[in-house]
């Protein structure tokens, strides 16, 4: 009988190891996929990209039997050779060939669409995006969905600390949380369904079960407009906890997770970080302001009419980003307090003004991040404010029932992860920091 | 201005600190939700349920001004009172009343339709399903999904750890990578869009990217069969890894997954083990047998005619589980090179024989959790092996761009978490590790 018991012992070492164990003179082995080759005629730079970085390395003609022809960017290999501390190399050190086995080819006569050996994409957006299987294979736009999971890593991380339950809800579902027409629809065995815009029932569902609970997951927007914030499908970071006092308990759970996660990056993502020149904000305080006084703020300091009191504007949000910017030194700001009718029906109302709702956005320079609150938890008052805005409250039959049998008062929020990962990178679009961005145009890659 | 600087310090204790500082007398504040009330007419005792279990709790009539009957279960309560030990209570303590403050109320007449407070919910599993919401909240039914939690992380854990990349792929797409009729269609701005069968042909991309990388994500099958092994929205577990040798390092690379994650089970999801009673199996020698042979073994052994050389049959997936569990006392198989028929164009052919593929799947008791293997990376072979099924080559063009650049030898797999999570605790029906499942007559909860 044959059993499988452990992994293979590789015979190549990482970056890492290398570097641990000095540059004196050891003898390596590598693979990697070649990255660029500068032929220098006596000898050539055959640089090998891996996920850790780059590896330089020397042949020099002659040196063992091998045509430098017979290799080409794309062409993966195994190479043997010395290390040698070399300072203008990636990570110090070179390694001196002795031999190369090539362990696969691209097609030979195909010209690579972007030079992305090149430090910086210096190409459009749109090109970029349309060859992204091609483009990520650039040092910087890899580097930007490793910082994207290291923020993840580190949401997760504070989370399960704080005791929150991750939670797996369903994406395909019978209702529309939400509310509004920006649902994608489909035809499940016969029935309508639609994809979640959020896991919102879901999440406060599972409160009624494990207290705190969370969920980093995709969600989908059938939204119309094309503009540089919107993703059809983006990564909604949900969490949702029960037993709070009032909706500052959210507030003040999500300034503690970003202070977590950004010094999680600093820790495991400095590479990264550095490779992008990413300055990691301060959110030891983040202001947090009332809807109607950030639209005064902002009205009086850049003389800006209100024009609808109930409702904020891309630009307000902008200058309200600014404002606390100037006045406080922060990246960060919560506005508080929004119109219940820019907020869905499950939202509280403030009891000392029903036109507002104990929630929040948070805004990181001027842009929306995050939106959250409290929920309302008593089954009758919910059930009120659903049939005072005409929403058939037969259909929410399964959501209701949580509400029925006892739910305790709680509050969550949803975090745009590309959006937050625009803004650390002060990138001017969010396609940008999408793996393979969904938008009205574009289905693929 | 307000700053939001900090997380409001809790009044209320846990379990987990009541259990560290003692049972000696201590007052303490705790809140949760009511789950049973047992009343004795001079006393009674309120169980409040937490995310980390059940706490007792005394009531002494007349002890303090409080109507019992002000509460009931789905309540929820912070209580003050002294702890005192009692060997008969949940965790060995009990917590005698000095206050009760109400929190929130369920529906006051409202019936719970499951005795949710029972050990175990004696009842239909249609019945458990269609009342998600509320079944979830047994104390038994909860914990399957913590294991599940935990089954996560523990995959998360190593793969980290082996240096693997977590990536988020879309679950919109243009094509249907894995063939068949099996996919669930949605209309996207106009055009004709799929819901992800699987991230294979991103995940293949990303290994140009990072080497080895990672995806947990929901996954959409559109299949008409309504069995107790099928979902139609379910969690895959993948992950694909560049520069093997042979998909035996694939097979190698999920023995020691599935090592680590029960270990990290066994560290710290004890208390849920043994709630349910799971006997983690042993994974540090895993048999491998031919898809061939394993066909002629239990067709000798329990004598059962070979209907068709390249199928596997339900049942013969069972008897292979039985055969190895009884040969060599392994829960798990891995049966290896299936047959090219039977597995999707991307599979690399066995070059001894192009009838087979360098594939696995991996058996746990009986039933296939898992599909994996070698992958072509080599562009003109797999162009060919695309036209020789009839495929449309021109619509995989943003695919096959990773190998017309290069791509290096690489393999990964999909593991089936629910089903995982189903055999690790012997149920018999995958819809009860489903939080919310989908099939064919079920799109709610």
């Amino acid at each position: 009988m044959e059993y499988v018991t452990d992994i293979r012992k590789q015979e190549t070492v990482g970056i890492k190891e290398i570097m641990v164990d000095g540059f004196n003179n050891q003898v390596v082995k590598i693979n990697g996929m070649v990255h660029t080759i500068r032929d220098m005629s006596e000898f050539a730079f055959i640089v090998l990209r891996k996920s850790e970085g780059l590896v330089q390395c020397v042949f020099t003609s002659g040196s063992f039997d091998f045509d430098l022809k017979s290799i080409k960017e794309g062409s993966t290999v195994e190479v043997e050779g010395v290390v040698a501390e070399e300072e203008r190399a990636p990570h110090g050190f070179e390694v001196r060939l002795t031999n190369i086995k090539i362990l696969s080819q691209p097609v030979m006569d195909a010209m690579l669409p972007l030079p992305i050996a090149k430090w910086k994409l210096k190409t459009s957006l749109e090109t970029k995006v349309a060859l992204r299987p091609i483009s990520l294979r650039n040092v910087r736009e890899r580097a930007i969905f490793k910082i994207q999971e290291g923020l993840v890593r580190g949401f997760r991380d504070f989370l399960f600390e704080q005791e929150f339950t991750e939670i797996r809800t369903p994406k395909i579902v019978a209702g529309n949380a939400e509310g509004g027409a920006n649902v994608f629809k489909l035809e499940y065995f016969g029935k309508k369904a639609f994809l979640a815009q959020s896991p919102q029932t879901y999440k406060q569902t599972m409160v009624g079960v494990y207290d705190r609970v969370f969920e980093i997951a995709p969600v989908f927007r059938a939204e119309k407009h094309n503009t540089t914030r919107h993703l059809n499908e983006y990564t909604s970071v949900d969490f949702e906890m029960g037993y709070i006092e009032s909706f500052e308990d959210i507030m003040a759970m999500e300034q503690q997770m970003l202070a977590h996660t950004f010094e999680f990056l600093k820790e495991h993502y400095e590479k990264e970080l550095k490779l992008l020149n990413v300055t990691l904000p301060d959110v030891s305080k983040i202001p947090q302001v009332r809807f109607d006084t950030a639209k005064e703020l902002v009205s009086e300091k850049y003389d800006r009419k209100i024009k609808n009191p109930y409702d904020l504007e891309p630009e307000e949000e902008h200058l309200i980003g600014r404002y606390f910017e100037e006045e406080c030194g922060s990246d960060f700001v919560f506005v508080t307090h929004y119109p219940a009718k820019k907020r869905p029906f499950y939202a509280m109302d403030d009891p000392e003004n029903s036109k507002f709702t104990l929630s929040f956005d948070l805004l990181y320079k001027g842009m929306e991040v995050t939106t959250g609150g409290q929920r309302i938890h008593d089954y009758e008052t919910l059930v009120k404010k659903m049939e005072g805005k005409g929403m058939d409250v037969s259909a929410f039959e399964n959501y209701l029932m949580i509400f029925k049998y006892g739910m305790p008062p709680h509050g969550g929020l949803g975090l745009g992860l590309e959006r937050l990962t625009m803004k650390l990178l002060d990138e001017a679009n969010v396609r940008e920091t999408a793996m393979f961005p969904r938008d009205v145009t574009r289905l693929e890659p």
